[in-house]
Formats: C-alpha cells, structure tokens, sequence
C-alpha cells in the first residue's frame, strides 16, 4: 500500500523559503505570481496485510512524532 | 487561481532524506514502513485573469527553470 503524507506550514506562519522563492520567480520575470507556499510531500511504501484504518491510524501517530511539528505545521494523510 | 506544483525526485535518484526518515521511523517502532522518498510541495496563488492555458504553460516554465531540477526530479502541475 501506497500513502502520501503532505505536510504544510500554518496558515499563520511565516514562509521564508516561500517568500524567497516568490521574489525569485517576479525577478525572473513571472509576473503572475501572487504568493508562494512550500511544503513537503512524503510517500510511504507501507506493508501489505494491514487494514486502511490500522494503516491511517499509524501515519497520524508517525507525522505526529516525526513528520511533521505539530507547533507550526499542519498535515494531510492520503492512502492510494 | 490557486495551483500547486509537487516535485519528486526520479525514481533511479537515491534519496538519503527519505532514508533517514525511514530508519528514524523504524526506530521508533513503525514497523510496517518499507520504503520513504520525500519531495516538495510548492503553492502558488495565481493572478486572476490569465486562462487555464496560460498559467499551465507559465508553470512548467516556473518549474524547469526554479521549483525543479531537471537532472534529478520530475514535477507535477494541478490548476485549482
């Protein structure tokens, strides 16, 4: 089974890399861009034999502890 | 607009971060984890006005000269 955990900042904190990155796309001439966000996507190659529930109830407990921080980062668990 | 650009490194590119984070979470006891390969997830808010066209082309544009390095990684375009 295939899972994909994407872990993003809150809306309320700061993106540096984000702001850099939306800097560098204006100075390159996309002018379009209003804003920037960057997070991180992470997929798991999990055991087979374990249930759809089992398997979601780990990766909550797996971006809890490692993931993701809790504090300043919000997370979104896909099972494929 | 909104649009969100993932970005993945290539399947024959060794990925020591996921590496790291699959180690981490066997020592923590998720054993049911086989493989992990992490990329990004970049976030863009789009000016209004531009066709679906447009800003797809502008994107692919954005990601192989910045969100992504061509050698190593494979991006993914998706228009909300």
């Amino acid at each position: 089974m295939k899972a994909i955990v994407t872990v993003r900042l809150k809306r309320e904190v700061l993106d540096p890399q984000g702001d850099a990155v939306s800097r560098a796309l204006a100075r390159q001439g996309f002018s379009h861009v209003r804003s920037v966000r960057v997070g991180k996507v992470v997929e798991l190659e999990i055991a087979d034999g374990i249930s759809a529930e089992t398997a979601h109830a780990e990766l909550a407990k797996m971006a809890d502890a490692l993931l993701a921080n809790p504090v300043t980062e919000d997370y979104e668990i896909e099972l494929l």
